[in-house]
């Protein structure tokens, strides 16, 4: 089959890979509908994170299962599934706790599991799935096109904006603000609206990220960046920071950005990848209580609560994905995304 | 009237300074019934901040109104008054968000308030109340002899705790662990029992601490600390961590072990002053979704909900107070705490 590889800084390549085959009985091999880039996947691209040998690589991705391992149960040939960004088996006592991306068993695509055997990527034709039963989550039909992009963020960004706002303690009347325009911030600001958030200030200086900002539920936007960003945004709400503030960027502009936007008392959900970042200021957050909170998002757990909104058209996270690329095309869907030609780039096998 | 300055590291003792006098007409005095020194005080003591200059200290009082300015609504002359930590107006947004200790006209018992003018210190006869509306909490009656040691720890100690166990995100059923068998992480303790916790792990390698932390409700005492502590409170919870650590010391050390003994997805609250320690690692926050919560704890906003289980004797903070010293020998009572042979200091003037 085909598969994506990353070489090096921008060099990503499909190369012809072997065709994954149940490994433990607890496996599915899932052909892969639709897959896509991520900012994450930029690290390794631009360098800041390159891969010591060639990789496979991409970790978002729904399909049609093909075949299942003599152990699975729940997950059948023929189903469609959301397989979200982190393997997990949905019954150790992490995953019972909703941390289902600090699985006692759990693994991550691309990388080797616990007992080093490799996991495929989800940037290929076809993928084994390991702990089948645990990781994915079958749909209730097979979406058609349409709806084909919105189920598709349900393997990360929507769920990780989503851990983002119950991170910041977003609730029913809350303000708040996100700080980053990505797929993850606006898909931040769609699960903040759905939490019931009464203000929702995007923090973003592109007028097309804007635009899909106020689509998805922001009542505000502020361009500034900085001192200047975080006072207009506290003059917006009267005088008073936000309750909560979405760090969906993960460099230490975006989370000094967020502590200082956010009001005393409040919390920092925060979900970008810290990317060479400063530690935490434990001195700042005593004296004014304001609290960071989150993580790499378990988004296993937010599945199903989510899909029931994406599936009847309530909320289209899949506005995201502002360009298609065929698999063979990746490294241009890369370099879209590398050059922000392009918020999140779909890719169809 | 007698107060208590800090000369330097070691070096306290009582004076005689002006008596308070009203100063602006939201002002109330109020004359100290009993004061008591706190693990704050002791890092000017120690030296870790020496102040400057001599400088009054103490921050916890309760005692007798004995004059209010013209505009004091709901303190009346003869009440008996909760004062918090810190001093707060009541009607900013800060104090409305429960973040009294970011009132905008906020101020520190001894330092200079918003516009420059000083504040008396607890340990002394007689304390000019600045904003005495807000800040003061008047009790249903005079408490006894009995019940003032009890009455007294809503000044600091046993909001502290309960803002650790609050910000821990401790409810019905949590498990928990406190770092710190002082006087806050004691308190702490009843606050995370009050607040239904099933399991609370006791830190504390002191054999009379740990009786009281048993006492207040404790059900488990681990004497070890660093990784070895971490894994013994692992342990005794079956595996996995406690859902919430009270961090209630400010070092290094109790952080770090806070954040190795807490769950993937729980959170330290954290009321310890940061004394040195570093910044807060964020890399590991991420990958585990450990988050960090708390700060100066904003007393004044929990004295009311606490106060009925005081004074029904439901709970007993006061037994942290394990040494009473005449105001005029309260240089014994810093040497005793510095020594620790003593965990919280009460002082009668």
């Amino acid at each position: 089959m085909r598969a994506t590889l990353i070489h090096g800084p921008g060099d990503v390549r499909v190369e012809q890979v072997p065709d994954p085959v149940l490994h433990r009985p607890t496996d599915a091999v899932v052909r892969v509908v639709a897959t896509c880039v991520c900012g994450s996947d930029l690290w390794g691209y631009r360098g800041v994170r390159p891969p010591r040998e060639p990789q496979r690589i991409g970790h978002e991705f729904v399909g049609v299962v093909e075949e299942v391992g003599a152990d699975v149960q729940r997950v059948r040939v023929g189903d469609f599934v959301v397989a979200p960004f982190s393997i997990s088996d949905g019954t150790c006592a992490h995953c019972r706790n909703g941390v289902h991306t600090s699985c006692a068993q759990g693994a991550w695509w691309g990388s080797p599991d616990h007992e080093g055997i490799a996991s495929d990527a989800a940037q290929g034709e076809y993928v084994r799935v390991p702990l089948a039963d645990g990781t994915l989550v079958v749909t209730p039909e097979h979406p058609d096109a349409a709806l084909l992009p919105h189920v598709l963020t349900l393997t990360d960004v929507l769920g990780t904006g989503h851990h983002a706002a119950l991170s910041a303690g977003v609730h029913a009347g809350s303000s708040v603000a996100v700080v980053g325009d990505g797929a993850v911030g606006l898909c931040g600001i769609i699960a903040a609206r759905r939490l019931g958030a009464e203000r929702i200030v995007a923090m973003s200086r592109n007028p097309t990220r804007q635009a899909l900002a106020r689509r998805f539920g922001a009542t505000d936007v502020v361009a500034e960046r900085g001192d200047e960003g975080a006072a207009a945004v506290v003059d917006l709400l009267g005088g008073v920071g936000p309750d909560g503030v979405l760090e969906c960027v993960g460099t230490r502009e975006s989370m000094a950005q967020a502590l200082a936007t956010v009001r005393p008392g409040g919390r920092v959900g925060f979900v970008g990848v810290p990317a060479g970042g400063p530690e935490l200021p434990v001195q700042t957050m005593f004296s004014t209580n304001k609290g960071v909170v989150g993580g790499v998002a378990p988004v296993r757990g937010y599945i199903e609560g989510l899909l029931p909104d994406v599936w009847a058209g309530a909320i289209e996270p899949g506005l995201v994905f502002d360009r298609t690329f065929a698999l063979d095309d990746i490294a241009d869907a890369y370099r879209a995304m590398d050059e922000r030609t392009c918020t999140k780039a779909l890719v169809l096998p």
